[in-house]
């Protein structure tokens, strides 16, 4: 059995790492981390898992954690594990960041979209970004690991394969996602209140949003070229789920002609076609973020829009799963080599 | 593996049957009946089962079903089992009806309330009432399985301790319900719509809602007496959950005084102690639709109101598990003699 | 035109307050009162206000304001306006007070329930309690208004002409009402956010909830005699909104039998057949909140359960209107010698 | 007094209709159609409208109704009008259609995109397009009005100013669109079903909404030559609001700067500061479409982004109100030479 580790237990996120590793076969959680619950139960902070899980919380201390698990998930805020990272802890256990500190891989682009010092940069060359449809083997090999965030999982798997096949103009390229409230996490502030987000939408973040630069590293990887992107995400008034809206200038082939719907589909199934989780729909079925409900699944799809020459790429996943914890006992089960869809194959649940 | 046919899976709960038996181990759908989508694939009706399921839908033929299946479950409108149920498909394999027509012994009150002729009374007899906690042996037993109906799983399991205890006076009874809207099925009528449901709460079938006899009917059972409750459902925005608020007048004890806090939680852990299915909370804690949601719990708790001499009894269940699919499948379970919770330990999923 | 002061002009109420007397002809608002938004922009708090309010927000201070203004309102926490009213400031302007201050004339309940000392019990002979439909005589001359709680107005509207014609028993009375989530208010805490109430619904403060003192305060001057109800509280995943369910013994006829529809609903129409506000429903027609948003009025009705010998009686509003801030100026529209229904005269709004 | 017919009154825009003209104090409704519900009582049909509208609903008969009234409110599916319009009705009074029949000057693209034949070609000279801040003197003098569609009015208005301006690209203009459910009407589908929208959010209609042409003929006008864009809706899980989030790329000027936040921000107020339905927010506010809910406002924003050299331009608005109803009644205002926020004045109801 491995023995997992969750610092920030408490947070949606946190929550929901122990709601998948509950029903992993492998993994027996052995540290339910909380500073802002010490001592309390942690069933007395979720409710739903009253029976199921009978630890109290613990506060936050990676190098004895590191000395009881095989693995820590830090699901806590940026800057954190960066501050306390140190050799000892990567030698005892393996370590999986559901924050942005090992993501950026030039720390200078980190800080200024961050705003905050990197304290350990010494680690960034090691650390391996934990898409695991895109890194699969550096996963396997790694000891630190950085787990993407949500917006960028889908805004990067939905377009990720035309701008490596070079279909799209990745210049052109804009991306508007939509995400349920979960995203914004269990912090107690006004905007996040029932009545202020139910019944609305709005953009935030516009222009500024950190997960712009992650989704940029990653394309531009793919691109063969430093390329930057419009990213606007929006708050949705559901619990989970977010829609990545993304549109493009199709390249035109030689004889002036657009790609095809077969094109654009094969450049899709040659990246995809072997993945358990990423659903490509058929032909103009929209995806829905209530298909992908509670699963690590990432619908997607596109449509051809030839009056204007462009492709709108769409995609769907649930952003506390897919986007965030089930991506990061995707990458446990790489990293220990065990069956990537262990604890994973979750059926979604509608309604 | 037991084969398994589902006559009205494009419904919610029959939808629900399929997403619980595909993580069921023991356990494959063999016919994915729907009068509605007949030749249509069921992961176009529904879009979260794509990839998963790739059956197309087919015709309701119980006599054929019940030569290819072991079990067939039917989540049909009420009159249609008790219309074509004949001696060959009980026979042939074991059936699993989630409609009404098997619940309420006494033909003429199922007539009466129903307002339909039963067509097969004489299928009643061995009929089983599969409410797992009460009848578990019974269930074990039969070919005929009654599936209790979403309000009456929870208002019976949250109010029969006491009940049967005496510790209330039944005749003073009231149960006020709460409903998420899958409850009222996926047929489309504008008194579901988004916008008629959404920002809205009201009461419905007050007086005349057909769950109470078959409420009634265990109650009396527990009673040891025929008994009348008040039940009124109310429809409120949100998926799925049902939650009971009941009340009750304590019966003073002889000496005056009323029952205590620890006679009462007695009576709940005589029934229940062993149940996995059932968290009777801590003091205090009141239930909420959310902790259960897609799972089969009902968290149940009460509160003793010294002032007016009554207890409030609270019970939560996910209506569309426990009130429908879920129990569908413990009893299966039971009646196939596996483990009671194959394909139920399901972690409820928060937020 | 009435100059206007509003304290607590950012909580839910006040911002409701705001938005009903800039569509009172009468009226204009000369201060916006709020410590924890003073010198910003009344409009940057709430956007909806943008272009329409000018103002900012001002720190509380009560004799000021009373010499600027002729009514004060008090949409500020219990305890506040009692441990700050002199006799000054009620010689300058009339108070009306949305918190629970002097609503309830039992010094010696108000501090048990509400767990607080009360401040300046020698202004609540005075005080005047604003359910405009009972006591619209008293209202008019009165200086210092206790406007009711938004459970209580829609408890006490539905259920008063039955117990004051001696329909039903009250000791038997059972309430059961269900809220909207904006009756919780507009303070951060981590149970009103949005994934906490979205998907979910809950009772709390069971048996123990500060409207329940409230209730039973006018119920018992309609009863001719003190009585004891039970009150249970809902928490909806809806903005607005509260539906009230109430059960009670029907007391028989001196021939045995029981009441009857006409009897009730004549019973109704004597209490109520001249007031705007109050819409006693068409015979089976069920009042849901939705029908009210917006508005001052109250939706109402009853069903005869000849069963159980049993009424449901069943009333709707929109808690932060006639819940609060509509009554509010039902109440000063009165108290001015004004058009009652000036500023009120709201179409519900739907979807 | 004007008398005012709505065809389709028991549609959401119909009902929303009926909302505003309610409060209109120069208007009078003398007929309620709705060819589904002849001779139901309206209020039975709209429970809100209880005790407010005695009426009952009457079947569609424009001639007769032509006489009877000042003007014809048509809130029907597409072609209807159009099938029915005659010199006599238009000589008898003025109508005002919420469809789209004629609203797209070319009858060919008309056809094309709605997919029917436009049976009265010959009334389409003189139609006048409705959106009051770009056609107010047309407007004034006609007696066959084309009200905008909810879609179009927002994009419009949001984008408008920038393309009239030459501050940006129309050819990489890409609108994306969310909006609340009541856009899709109160026909019982099974997409519109609570359970089916709820905790969801997709696009719809990718690459084919009929709003497009009508978005392109009105930017065409203002780009001064004709443009193509991208339009992509989405369905948002709550009832009202559309929430516009357009991009586009800026005209560098001259120098190869870029247009300035003053620049782009005089372009807007060039084009609205006399508008009292157009809020123009204050820097880094984005629009959010709860603050105009229930009201006829269109808050709109934008944000540069230097990076990429585009703008984010962002308009929020009610979907019923200025995206239908209360246009509608904006353009009877402006019509019948009355104030032209008469009825319209309302505050956004916020939570």
């Amino acid at each position: 059995m491995i023995k997992a580790g969750i610092i920030g237990s408490t947070g949606y996120a946190g929550s929901e790492l122990v709601r998948l590793l509950l029903g992993h076969r492998e993994t027996e959680i052995v540290w339910y981390g909380s500073r802002s619950y010490i001592d309390e139960k942690y069933a007395s902070v979720y409710g739903n898992m009253f029976k199921l899980v009978e630890d109290v919380c613990r506060d936050d201390n990676l190098e004895q954690l590191s000395k009881e698990a095989d693995v820590i998930f830090t699901a806590t805020p940026q800057g954190f594990l960066a501050s306390v990272l140190t050799d000892s802890i990567l030698d005892n256990c393996k370590v999986i960041d559901l924050s942005a500190d090992f993501r950026i891989r030039d720390i200078s682009v980190y800080e200024s979209w961050y705003g905050i010092e990197h304290k350990s940069p010494q680690y960034m060359k090691e650390a391996v970004y934990g898409l695991c449809e895109l890194y699969r083997e550096q996963i396997r090999g790694t000891r630190l690991l950085a787990n993407p965030g949500c917006y960028t999982t889908c805004s990067i798997l939905t377009t990720y394969p035309l701008v490596k096949a070079g279909i799209i103009d990745p210049a052109t390229l804009i991306v508007d996602a939509k995400s349920g409230t979960s995203g914004a996490g269990r912090g107690a502030k006004v905007p996040n209140l029932f009545c202020e987000v139910n019944e609305n939408i709005k953009a935030y973040g516009v222009a500024t949003h950190r997960h712009t630069p992650e989704i940029e590293q990653e394309l531009s990887v793919a691109a063969g070229k430093d390329i930057r992107i419009s990213f606007t995400p929006h708050l949705v008034p559901m619990n989970r789920g977010i829609l990545v809206t993304a549109y493009a200038d199709l390249v035109k082939k030689a004889d002036g002609s657009l790609p095809t719907q077969g094109e654009i589909r094969s450049a899709y199934e040659a990246c995809y076609k072997d993945e358990y989780f990423i659903r490509l729909l058929e032909k103009n079925v929209c995806p829905e973020t209530k298909w992908v409900e509670g699963s690590n699944f990432v619908d997607m799809n596109f449509k051809i829009d030839e009056r204007v020459g462009r492709v709108i790429m769409m995609g769907a996943l649930d952003n506390i799963v897919k986007g965030a914890a089930g991506q990061a006992v995707q990458n446990m089960n790489l990293m220990f080599g065990i069956e990537e869809t262990e604890g994973l194959k979750l059926v979604p649940s509608f309604p």
